[in-house]
């Protein structure tokens, strides 16, 4: 932990600071919930370049806390723990972390102000018990909490810093954007910031791909890359350098990934498929409308997640049922029932219904077998059958998808909107009959 | 742990069991994976009735990894890894499981079968490096892994045992089922086991569930009860009871709860309000359609998220544009003119459309502000309209829901969903206008 004193005296060298994350909650160790926090402050940290050897998960059991906390002091510079600052009973972080570092617990007036406001706001009897978040280790600072009464705490104790946040993501995750994350760059000054750029690829295999690139993912040294496998078949792969001045590094890695898999790259870092299909439709000022049978809605619902969608996205038919498929998409009821509702001309009738219906520019339609059930030896589960129309083209495509339910749908959806990408863009790939 | 020699004459205490999560990866510790291993073996280690007390996690370094599982043996009886287990130099747990037990790495030639019989299958030669994957620590039990090529571990070391797991969860999860529970359950015999029971509720706030089962959440000893908040509006009451007979306990408990919320409980344990609903329309022979605005598919998402849901959903409208919910809903365009899209006269013709154009015996329709943007100060974000038509009834009600975009979405599915479970059970609960 840097001094504060030598804060204008930065040394040449990049600080290696070390955090590990401690969270508490006997819910956590009964698996009732996903620890997303410490997935969120990892990737925060991370992005901080500072290193995080540990993550620990303990119960609200006072002993277990403070063996933990002691351990985790003795060997990381920067301890943040999440969960135990209710007001019940079991909200027992506050009083170990003061145990642990050996100062008495201090009333804060203060942090009642937003409590009783709190309170009021709901129309609710303030409970005594909430009085207790007033109480903190004496020389602790602050932290402010707009969605909820227990405030965050900054404690130093000897060279080392200890932060607890509330366990409720909606509350921990602003808290640690908003005051933390700045807090710690000013503290922390000049520390060797770790850079990534993940380059996300639809339509290619995870074996393929990693083939492709295996000599990359043995990189060791400043500048590595991983490669992440992501639901819908979607692989990503994430290239990470420590220090300055590596950003030739990453991007000569960079280049190497585009010169291998161009066409099947749809986006970078945070970006989704849904994102960057809605952002070219609005640019060019394209209307959408889809027709989904296997996937449910799955699709719709995606694009429908994206703020402003209502831009390009029109509307959909799910056509689950053939009634459905016949009287609302006008699916020829001969060509259904001479090929099967999942067949490659039953796509194409529905994509080009709905575009017609509809009065858009693009279309999309999926019919398939999502399973578990449902498959036959010539028609089996995973069998899909994907079509784009725009006002040039009717490209259809047939997929062989494994996995559950939810899987198959998924990849559907995913495979869907990327084939709407090609088209978007013009490659004319996935050409078929 | 149980001496197998006593396992004969077993105490009539029954054993504290404590087994430890040590997840390795340094994926997990940048952030770019969720750990839901932890929380899948949490759950059935809770549900074997073991106590687990702490979850670590360590990156892919030997050292970390070699104090970590020290630490772990010194405080817990069972010891579960999970990661690491893989060929690449990366992979370090075996080798550091044998450091930190001291015993030597052994080469197990019926562990190279199925990996080479892995590889034949995909038609890919087998690198060199797999062959480590048949290197095991001296008197390790294996664990066949049917879906990838890294063995399962089991090993007994003093009175402790260490389990080693492949990380990948397609892999983890049916090993752990298929084999580790089995043994575990064997091996530890008459263990006090947990019974739980979830008691799902919809349609009232945390807060005033809170207030009125506070007594509840305070008790300690055997029998506890915990309150979860789940995303859409859902919460959930888990009554915890350990030792045997105490069945009554959790019973007593129950039917105070359902006396407290009953027509707000949708379910126990595993259900789905999807689930749920699915099931009622089956067994009465109903079907439904559903016309969707604001939710933009996720309601028939979720309804076939259901194997079998083609039963009784025949499909849906997605009407986003106010044109198609004109042309393709015939929404009265007078009637939309006059009370806006976002309105109750709307929902109201929406849900009856699309029940007569489907030919279903329900339908569902919903229409609101997902926001971020595009509220008003007389229609908000978060306004939504539900309403659910039946043959004798067309129920709609107003809701004010609070979030991200997603959150409202999700929390107007449940909403939407659980009002037609109260229309099927015939509560004529929300009339509205």
């Amino acid at each position: 932990m840097p001094d504060p004193k030598t804060k204008n005296h930065p040394k040449k060298d990049e600080k290696i600071i070390v955090a590990e994350i401690v969270s508490i909650g006997t819910e956590l160790l009964l698996g009732d919930i996903i620890n997303t926090n410490a997935v969120f402050i990892s990737q925060k940290l991370a992005a901080l370049g500072i290193n995080c050897y540990y993550h620990s998960t303990v119960g609200d059991n006072p002993e277990r806390i403070n063996h933990t906390l002691t351990k985790a002091l003795l060997r990381s510079d920067i301890v943040i723990t999440s969960g135990g600052l209710g007001p019940t009973v079991d909200d027992v972080t506050v009083a170990s972390i003061a145990e642990t570092i050996k100062r008495p617990l201090v009333f804060d007036s203060k942090l009642l102000i937003p409590i009783r406001k709190y309170f009021q706001k709901r129309k609710v009897p303030m409970p005594n018990s909430v009085k207790k978040q007033s109480y903190i280790p004496k020389g602790s600072m602050t932290i402010e909490n707009k969605f909820g009464t227990a405030a965050g705490l900054i404690m130093a104790y000897n060279s080392k810093l200890i932060i607890a946040l509330p366990g409720p993501p909606s509350e921990l995750v602003p808290m640690f954007t908003e005051k933390v994350m700045p807090y710690l760059k000013l503290k922390l000054g000049n520390i060797a910031s770790l850079k990534t750029r993940t380059i996300k690829i639809l339509g290619l295999s995870e074996g393929f791909i990693n083939e492709q690139v295996k000599t990359l993912l043995k990189l060791k040294g400043k500048t590595r890359m991983g490669i992440y496998i992501k639901p819908g078949g979607e692989v990503n792969l994430k290239i990470m350098s420590k220090g300055s001045g590596k950003d030739n590094q990453i991007n000569d890695i960079e280049r190497v990934i585009i010169k291998k898999f161009g066409p099947n790259i749809y986006g970078f870092d945070n970006d989704e498929i849904e994102h960057v299909v809605g952002n070219l439709l609005r640019n060019r000022k394209k209307t959408i409308a889809i027709a989904e049978s296997c996937t449910g809605g799955l699709i719709s619902s995606m694009i429908t997640d994206i703020n402003g969608s209502s831009d390009y996205f029109l509307g959909s038919v799910v056509a689950y049922n053939n009634n459905i498929k016949i009287n609302q998409l006008k699916v020829n009821a001969e060509i259904l029932k001479k090929n099967g509702a999942v067949s490659c001309p039953v796509a194409k009738e529905m994509a080009s219904n709905v575009k017609n219906m509809f009065k858009t520019d693009l279309s999309i339609a999926v019919t398939g077998i999502a399973g578990p059930t449902g498959g036959t030896k010539t028609k089996p589960v995973g069998l899909v059958f994907i079509s784009v129309a725009s006002n040039k083209t009717l490209c259809t495509k047939k997929f062989l998808f494994s996995g559950t339910r939810r899987d198959i749908k998924l990849k559907t959806a995913k495979a869907a909107l990327f084939m709407l990408l090609q088209v978007l863009k013009g490659y004319g790939l996935f050409k078929l009959s």
